[in-house]
């Protein structure tokens, strides 16, 4: 396998779909090549035997040109033949499995129990895929995300996906980011002294971002790195364009603010992008010693993710100029 | 789960393709819910992680009315999209797994993971196939076949499948047969008195009954039946209608004539079914001891396997007065 950290310039840390959307338009803005994106993998589960990757595969679909941009997970096109022959026979259908979804899963999990690592699979996957820029999972052991509830914890996608979000959320633990290795190749890169900017996506903090942060190397190396961190916000004006972020940031005592993302990533960000409409958060987000950006970030088209990476990369530019002459 | 032992009154054992055709047949002539069909389980495998029993599937797709009778396994009207996304990820392409039927593997392992038997599912599914005959696994162990080659061991579905049956053959095992504990339901049919008849299908002596036979329980509960056993020959004309059964034959010595299936199944077998092409051989096949009847055995259409499958039950029931008169 080519190590590609010595040619990445930047690196996103992504989720599913607003860090994919994010992701794809700086595939558009510089050398793809020169993109590595690394996964969260706390939304990784077994379901059917399989071991299924949501964000990886999302982040693959997406920069391939196959997602579904619609429903915001899976593939365009996709047919649901199993599914329906699944339902038939009385099987678990609360998880959806596209036809052609499914040969993602059988690969890998073959791959996974015949040795290969999670990192050299999705190495593999995404050259078939045509894919230039390196997708990489945060860690190749598993670091499941628990959800804390006031009846108990529950995985991941038990919440997510079979409960719909519905249960009331006190809280995330990530199971094992402790003792778990992260992906040498992340350490790697943000020590590299190339790197130029590293980009926190715009996904939700608590559960596409926090995963990726709970490795102790990895916060550490963020805080260290040379090249600026820079965040941009998954909060327009007081809310979430998509999923349960704003009803988790509400059910965790934190407003639901750009703000309070700002706040979050405050330990080691250098810059903040806010959207256009949140305007009046410039100020508050400054005197944390945060710089701030003020960019379209309701990335509804290609036009709007192209410029918001355009954005995010002169943003960081400067942010570069202004760290060297401190 | 109901057991259906005691209204059972007519016990097949079957094969994939050529048996699956008879049982068809016997559905046509009897009432359904009274015929047992057993299945071979030599051909079952683990194939990405996918708990597969091939002769089942051919059996349950056939009685449902579902199979493809073209390709002589799988789903009529079937899909391949997860197949066609496989082969592009680099999969291993060499069994194929329908979109439909995938839905069966899946389902099958899942709940075998969770401590179900393989008859309990096998029960289900032909529940939900709307299948009213029972179709019982020989044994909830697994027993592989095992294809003896100068070359060494192969398991069955890598001769059978993955090499195309060009390996020559110089024998069979069936793995742990000697400790597999058989169905009991088997066993209790073999010994119920209203059991009418046992008929062994025209599948491949070697590669499909053999595997059943392998259980020295069953065996021996066949040469104890009361009632008559008869077996309907998979060779017409010194050839076999479908698969490498010929070429085994030849392979093992044996001369490619119904007769040598006949003696192959000497110790247990009351009554043999020939196919009229093979009137010559009747004056052999009487001086083992055994009855013979003569019929079409080429079941090329539902018309043909109804009427052998009457002819089955008629020779039976002769079978079975000449037994009492003895």
């Amino acid at each position: 396998m080519k190590s590609s950290t010595k040619s990445s310039s930047i690196l996103a840390l992504s989720g599913g779909i607003g860090g994919a959307k994010l992701a794809l338009g700086l595939t558009h803005v510089m050398r793809s090549e020169k993109l590595m994106i690394v996964g969260n993998i706390g939304d990784d589960f077994e379901h059917y035997g399989l071991q299924i990757s949501p964000d990886l595969d999302t982040l693959m679909y997406t920069l391939s040109g196959k997602a579904d941009s619609e429903k915001g997970w899976g593939l365009a096109d996709e047919s649901w033949v199993f599914m329906q022959a699944l339902e038939k026979l009385g099987g678990d259908t609360w998880f959806q499995l596209g036809d052609t979804d499914l040969a993602t899963h059988l690969e890998r999990t073959r791959r996974l129990r015949e040795g290969e690592s999670l990192s050299a699979i999705t190495v593999d996957f995404c050259r078939r895929f045509g894919i230039e820029s390196s997708i990489i999972p945060v860690s190749n052991d598993p670091v499941p995300t628990i959800v804390k509830t006031p009846e108990g914890d529950l995985a991941f996608q038990d919440y997510f996906v079979r409960e719909g979000c519905k249960p009331t959320v006190t809280g995330f633990r990530f199971q094992g980011a402790d003792e778990a290795e992260p992906n040498p190749e992340l350490l790697e890169t943000l020590r590299n002294p190339l790197l130029q900017a590293v980009v926190i996506c715009p996904s939700n903090p608590f559960l596409s971002i926090d995963p990726i942060l709970a490795f102790p190397a990895v916060r550490e190396a963020l805080r260290n790195c040379h090249a600026p961190v820079i965040a941009v916000s998954p909060i327009i004006d007081g809310d979430a364009v998509k999923g349960p972020t704003a009803k988790i940031f509400d059910q965790l005592g934190y407003p639901v603010c750009a703000t309070a993302v700002a706040n979050h990533y405050r330990d080691f960000i250098d810059g903040f992008i806010l959207d256009i409409q949140d305007s009046a958060l410039v100020s508050q987000i400054n005197k944390m010693g945060i710089s701030v950006e003020l960019a379209n970030t309701l990335m509804t088209d290609l036009n709007v993710k192209t410029e918001l990476a355009r954005s995010v990369l002169d943003f960081s530019e400067r942010c570069a100029k202004r760290n060297l002459s401190l």
